[in-house]
């Protein structure tokens, strides 16, 4: 054992073996997001590899939630980590105002897969700062003050992120949101705001709605328009054919920028790059966190187009962090995108959606009554849980909690107990593991779905 | 060569390893903050260690910044480095909704070292973020609506926080900002407000204004004044004697919280682990970044008081983010918490500021003219630069820019030029090291500042 180990071990020595101890000091010290504190028991885990985490009883979960729909690349893939290793040995941290060739190499990769036109990258800590640079920069670019978001939507908790915000989480900073945010209603077939019955009419009336919301709202007042091209946790709503085109038809002929929150839907997570890329529409500003470097270390960003870029050439951007363009964070993204190239891992995602999960998702609908409906693409993809077929009545209703959700928090136990760990969210589960999923471990999993929704049907009322 | 090693090489293959490539790139594809792009020309930084970082060219600076005031135990400290490299093989990334074993020691040891009464900590990836927290967390837990923060401040860049900010940097967010922020006067006393002669009238004066502040605003509006106990990037700003004492009781009186914003001033920069200790006054919420890991990785977070936390005992926190609690950076703070211990790191700056810097910096002051004041104390020290001692108009004026700021530029080329890098603003430039900085390297520093100051003297007319 050499010397340096022996200090290193002193430097971690006091991080506690035991289960026990890590639960008395997570409920005695850690105060933990969207929760109410004395109702919670967060179970420990002891290490996670692949597809899988272990618990320190050493129960493993197949992790259908990717953690929080960022890992993308699976749990400590073994290049990552030598990259990361590497990479700390030759630099952590240097100030944005200074260069480093990690960040050099990772805007230039990140503006690579952005595609043409979109290439330079500010780089910020995840994902909620990236949109609230994005608005800034939107806001700043066009001289306009308002910024339209859509209902059912979740860009991040901090205050103008949470503003954008289209569900119940921020219902608890209101009224401190930022000003200028309006709200419209996007596509969603299942659950039509426009009474549509076919997808075609979804997108036609879709886009009419947000046609009257900015003619209402008076063009000249819209900065930008900020989606993510796929919704993410609020339904996995994957937007009918033509609609995206449409909005960035409407944004051009108004002078609006179009932001595509690709926070959880790029990187692979859709089968592309950024998903909007799967219709061949390019946005003004891309907003990313997540799967860029699965969370291995904190990193997001926002790429520009050139348009946007070159407002800022000869004028100050009055936004900024102490930890923009992180080098070691940096290392990693850089890291990352030389993995899914040599791994082909975007290309696994795809297909696994298009042969795998998507077939066999609609035999577990046929057989289940309690599925209303699946959607998605790529490893994205939504199980959306129903009482009644004909009524599309929720399995749980909006924003349950407690006694309401008891339906949806057996159907996670279920899961759980036969080793998957769910993504759960209202009356939908969401299948979303690791874009590195091998097609058996998928098969693995959703026959323990198969087994779950037995508990989900016996909700089900003709 | 093993093959682990050969593949990761692959993994971080595509960094370029020439200056000329790293600066090429960085002009094509980075983004920076708060910056006019095509007016800035980022030094490419290939390694650094301890106080020290050093250039492609191979110039190596002495670092007088600690990049953004974040380096408190130096670069590339060898078990932090170690420490992290092993705790990556464990694990990365887990999501906050489960228990880590790093996450629970880390949070253990901060509300260790924030003292009786400070006993959970929401972490967040940085200092923004932390700040967006307190205060939605003063306003929950008080149910009134309003933030009090000074003048002459900065908080951070999200919306939320560049709200709070008292300085240019939040114009160009505005009038986007978070509503409900008021903004008061905090003391200064080479500048007093209020026309202060002594230490004594300024803490007087300011508290008077403070309670005038909350008196016209309305004591049963307020949920919380947020503050850095000492201010930093506005000029290392030391409160006088009883002003903090004076805030805590005014706040108690009135039922509003003290949120303490230690993102700078915390983790050894003060010469304290938070610097308001320096004053024995305890915070309802403390802000913490920077130095709780140097921010080898972007870590952040709120501690809050016991009465705070029980707030959120049976009601859900409407707060979060994907990587709260993130492992591998509760990991590093672990590390860096214990080799400040081990190696007496507080203690070591507070003896420097005491013995070696702020006796030297006296000496500069007596020399240079253009000296007007010299304050801080620990390692946290600003040199404020006037025209003329009796009228004290700043050598450059407030927020200049161009050749309005050249006195200033011209200083900051003369500290580079002698192997310095300072940190400058406005009419300042702050000494603030790294905390494990030697007294021999801070002598070395000096020396090169006292060559500097003569081309601020040259500005310089009785
Ligand atoms: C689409 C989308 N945008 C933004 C965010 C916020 O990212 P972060 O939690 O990293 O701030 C999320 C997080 O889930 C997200 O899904
Ligand atoms: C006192 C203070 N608060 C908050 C911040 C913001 O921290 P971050 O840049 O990590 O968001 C800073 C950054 O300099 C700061 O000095």
């Amino acid at each position: 054992m050499t010397s340096t180990t022996t200090s290193t071990q002193d430097a971690l020595a006091s991080i506690p073996t035991e289960e026990a101890e890590v639960r008395r000091l997570d409920r005695a010290h850690v105060f933990h997001s969207w929760s109410a504190q004395a109702h919670i028991d967060p179970l420990p885990i002891v290490s996670a590899a692949g597809s899988y985490f272990t618990d320190y009883e050493g129960k493993r979960y197949l992790d259908f939630s990717s953690q929080l729909v960022n890992v993308n690349i699976g749990h400590q893939h073994p290049r990552m980590i030598q990259a990361i290793q590497d990479y700390a040995a030759r630099m952590t941290t240097i100030q944005p105002g200074l260069a480093n060739d990690a960040r050099s190499e990772a805007a230039r990769l990140i503006s690579e897969v952005a595609g043409e036109g979109l290439n330079k990258v500010f780089f910020t800590n995840a994902g909620a700062e990236a949109n609230e640079n994005a608005i800034r920069m939107a806001r700043l670019h066009t001289g306009r003050p308002k910024i339209l978001a859509m209902y059912r939507s979740y860009h991040g908790a901090t205050h103008g992120a949470i503003g954008l915000t289209g569900d119940p989480r921020r219902w608890g900073t209101e009224p401190h949101t930022v000003p200028g945010i309006v709200h419209f209603w996007g596509p969603y077939p299942y659950r039509s705001s426009f009474h549509s019955e076919t997808p075609e009419q979804e997108t036609e009336r879709a886009l009419a709605h947000l046609r009257d919301t900015i003619m209402v709202e008076g063009a000249q007042t819209i900065a930008g328009i900020i989606l993510e091209p796929i919704v993410g946790t609020n339904g996995i709503l994957v937007p009918p054919p033509g609609y995206l085109a449409g909005v960035r038809e409407i944004c051009d002929e108004h002078g609006i920028l179009l932001i595509s929150d690709e926070v959880m839907a790029g990187f692979g997570r859709a089968g592309e790059w950024f998903a909007i890329q799967h219709w061949g529409v390019r946005p003004d500003l891309i907003s990313f966190a997540k799967g860029v470097n699965s969370g291995y270390l904190p990193l997001g960003g926002v790429v520009l187009s050139d348009a946007v870029a070159a407002t800022f050439d000869d004028r100050v951007y009055p936004g900024g962090l102490t930890y923009s363009g992180h080098p070691l964070a940096c290392a990693s993204a850089v890291a990352s995108i030389q993995i899914f190239k040599d791994e082909g891992i975007i290309e696994n995602a795809r297909r696994l959606g298009d042969e795998v999960i998507g077939p066999e998702l609609a035999k577990l609908a046929e057989k289940h009554p309690s599925v209303g409906d699946v959607r998605g693409l790529g490893v994205f993809w939504a199980v959306e849980l129903v009482r009644n077929r004909q009524t599309r009545e929720p399995l749980v209703p909006y924003n349950a909690s407690g006694a309401d959700a008891k339906p949806m928090a057996d159907f996670a136990a279920a899961c759980k107990a036969g080793g998957v760990w769910p993504m759960t969210h209202f009356n939908r589960t969401h299948v979303v593991p690791p874009c590195t999923i091998s097609e058996d471990e998928v098969r693995e999993g959703l026959a323990i779905l198969d087994l779950a929704l037995d508990t989900t049907d016996t909700y089900y009322a003709e």
